[in-house]
């Protein structure tokens, strides 16, 4: 098994995805870790350590945060996403993972790994956190603003294999974002989109309102990338609100200090609990290859669960399973 | 000056709406307050308290909480909520408040009181609460799942007007809900929306991220009711599930109740900021006359607020400075 690392993707590139990519060369003596990126930059990096199952491959472009994404994937031919992707596209690795420039990422994905036959838009699937700290799959959650009820039933098929293959459920429960409960709720999009899940090949369990979701209604929660992100936005700015009050408060006076000494450890857990940035990858589904989409601020350990997740990807067949599920399609889709 | 209350409306009626009414009459003495409801339930009420400003309009029927909006407006041709309606119909009173099925209330809108010519679909305006506990005037927050792009030009004329017109505003800036700052971020309407904003009358300020609406970066938020929804839902949502987390951190054991104990003011006032309900009645804009939608939860105080909002719009000619401006139309709307 083989998993390409783009080393040069994400805040605290290259550093953390050469130490990540040697920690999980350590743990995992059966997989290629493949580091893409600018050699001369990652030799010094490595200090002489190379494991057998660890590679380097160069390319002598980067792809930076603030790059127009299109315009950069097929300018920037040489870079270590396009390269990585291409790796991907060429069957040389089984999947790449990045955490640099995500709309650059979704564009490799499209343009140079590939759209999968049957899916009309990938999307964007991360874990969003949920009070017992287990979370929920959302997709899409940014690669498409715009969803037809079509497209929301294959999200809804991808987002349920992928939690079946990767994290092992028996029968994930399917949610659809909505402004209620009634399945008559909603916008003419969700609508639409309510009794085709009802026949599609999920374990449907209706409409999910966003101030549940905190509550873990569903383990794969269905949405266009407009409301997902209103949605995502929505829970952090207002749980970093109530964070920076909690702050200010706390540093009141002597005895607000006191009550915040009282409290750090309880409030700490629930705070990592709530950090999404914790849950993992994200994968873009629907494309011919794997893709794992590591948040911007990924550190070393980051990248080492990013290539145990791809692992577990690719020893379960996670992109065939998907592409075996929607060929079947015309069972779910509307007439 | 006129105005109905809708007695039989919300969780608490009709003895907050009577109690409401009656602070209203005392403090208003230029007011005439109409009791819209079953008269033999609110003349016990009153026990004796008939000051000269206070009438009472019998209506037979009762719009249940869990009555399907459009057929309840329809066959309930005597309940409370629609006889008010009709009396802003017929202008009879200058407005009309009502803490009852929100649905019920719009359909009484559309169908009794009747949409202002040019509007093509009237809008909820609830405020919403920001950190400084100023609020921002969202719309639409449920009168419509979907909008156009023109819809949306709508919202952001009268919401501006109505925050000139009733929170004495010089120049509100208008925002546009999005998921990102820049100007071609967004879904298709969204996207249509933005240079339609520019050339409008309102001071347009661009696009505002869910997560920075706490911050209050705009006095009007522009957004449609499906996505607005989503955005309440998720602040609800996770402020409420915060709260919960901090309470059981707080109860654990002597030492975190001690902490509770310490900080119990601050976080009170924080939350009470948080809590839009304390924001006042969410006009329904867009309509031949003007109706407020009290939270269902209204106390004998929302109602008397509710009141005051009512008189200060309809000195300050609300419903026409927005028709006039509506009628002019041409400038902004799309060719």
């Amino acid at each position: 098994m083989r998993i390409a690392i783009d080393a040069m993707g994400g805040d605290h590139a290259p550093g953390a995805c050469v130490e990540g990519a040697l920690a999980a060369a350590a743990e995992y003596p059966d997989t290629v870790i493949v580091l893409v990126g600018d050699t001369a930059r990652l030799e010094p990096l490595l200090q002489g350590r190379r494991p057998a199952n660890l590679e380097l491959r160069h390319a002598s472009e980067v792809i930076e945060a603030d790059d127009e994404p299109v315009k950069a994937v097929r300018r920037k031919k040489d870079s270590s996403m396009v390269v990585a992707g291409r790796m991907v596209k060429e069957g040389e690795v089984g999947a790449m993972i990045s955490a640099g420039n995500t709309g650059a990422l979704m564009t490799t994905g499209l343009l140079v790994v590939g759209r999968m036959k049957g899916i009309e838009r990938p999307a964007l699937a991360p874990m969003l956190p949920t009070l017992d700290g287990e979370g929920v799959l959302a997709l899409d959650l940014g690669a498409n603003m715009d969803a037809t009820a079509q497209q929301l039933v294959q999200y809804a098929i991808m987002g349920s294999i992928y939690r079946m293959k990767v994290h092992g459920m028996k029968k994930p429960r399917v949610g659809l974002l909505n402004v209620g409960t009634e399945a008559m709720k909603g916008n003419e999009v969700t609508k639409a989109a309510f009794p085709l899940l009802e026949t599609a090949p999920v374990d449907f369990v209706g409409n999910v309102e966003s101030r549940d979701v905190l509550q873990k209604p569903c383990d794969v929660l269905v949405c266009d990338g407009f409301a997902g992100n209103i949605m995502l936005k929505s829970m952090e700015g207002t749980a970093s609100a109530v964070f920076s009050v909690l702050k200010a408060e706390f540093t009141r006076t002597w005895y607000t200090k006191l009550a915040a000494a009282l409290v750090k450890n309880g409030l700490g857990r629930f705070r990592s609990k709530m950090d999404y940035t914790e849950h993992g990858a994200a994968p873009l589904l629907g494309l011919e290859g794997l893709v794992l989409k590591s948040h911007g601020s990924s550190n070393a350990t980051a990248f080492k669960n990013a290539v145990r997740q791809a692992r577990t990807a690719l020893s379960n067949d996670l992109v065939r399973s998907i592409s075996v599920e929607i060929s079947k399609g015309s069972e779910w889709e509307s007439p």
